[in-house]
């Protein structure tokens, strides 16, 4: 399979545009659907945009409907952590974009974002698999 | 690929239910998965099902957790406009159905909804991808 | 298509671990996605951690964002039903896995998880289909 795993310096807790790692791996292949996989159990892949204002409301909305405080029967590590290990299921591992021509088909303010809240690690994976269409 | 994009008249700000072109588009092909792809920052597709109560439920719960006040940092147009850009992040941009002999195998209740609370737009696309199994 | 339909006695109102299941059917297989797809207008597919109380923890935030009462408009069923219809919505009917050499690339903490908090319904399938990558 055409694939790539990336590795990222999140640096604990933060967002990261994937977006133009995204159009490099697709740059040069043909018609497919393209897949972005996250695989861990306390960050979540999302589209929106970045930028002007969203990534931080959407971190403010996480501070409300996922505080993190000491409700969460999963406890370890820092103080709310347990709030990370309900992102994914929230926010889904995976997204699947068409693909025509070597370009993933994302409307002009749709980003590609890794949602990271876990404080405690660093580096984080994302792979990206393309399908080609025949 | 076999692709197509639809075009929505929305009216800005409402719920679309696109199960009947899903099954269309899905007609006379073979086995596979099919992908329905929402290339805007301000709306979302999910499978749910339509009518009875159900899609004014979700707006509902969209106006207790995502309300459309002043409290977004992403300003533009219409008041709380920065609640619709918190959308695809919450309920997705895309959604991956499997297709046998010509038929997306959706549960009886399921419907493929364009989820769409932005007011100042009223033409949407969607596209819609078929990836064959062999 | 390669493609299997589990059916699960879930019981009425509970979260099944499927990843067992999942690592089975890929097991033999060479390179592709999977996709996983939950065909219920009140049950979601999801990855997460399971066990460690992170399956608990859900439970009890949906007990918070969707309550089980009467502000709903689809009303049949036992009391609060109509929050069961928005769960699929919220956390999505299926997810893609990308596989290399009959291994689903999950990482360490990732199980798949059915979530079906429908009190009514006791049997429950999932659809495990997967697309070589050529």
């Amino acid at each position: 399979m055409e694939t790539l795993e990336l590795v990222l310096d999140t640096g604990g807790g933060s967002i990261s545009d994937l977006t133009s790692e995204l159009r490099r791996f697709c740059a040069g292949r043909r018609d497919g659907l393209v897949n972005a996989f996250c695989p861990h159990a306390t960050a979540a892949l999302v589209l929106m945009e970045a930028g002007a204002g969203s990534d931080q409301d959407l971190l403010d909305w996480l501070r409300t409907h996922l505080p993190r405080d000491d409700r969460y029967r999963h406890r370890h590590g820092p103080a709310g952590h347990g709030a990370d290990h309900l992102l994914p299921a929230l926010f889904g591992s995976s997204v699947t974009i068409p693909v025509l021509g070597g370009e993933p088909l994302l409307g002009t303010w749709q980003s590609l974002l890794l949602l990271d809240t876990n404080l405690e690690n660093n580096r984080r994976a994302v792979r990206l698999s393309f399908l080609p269409a025949s």
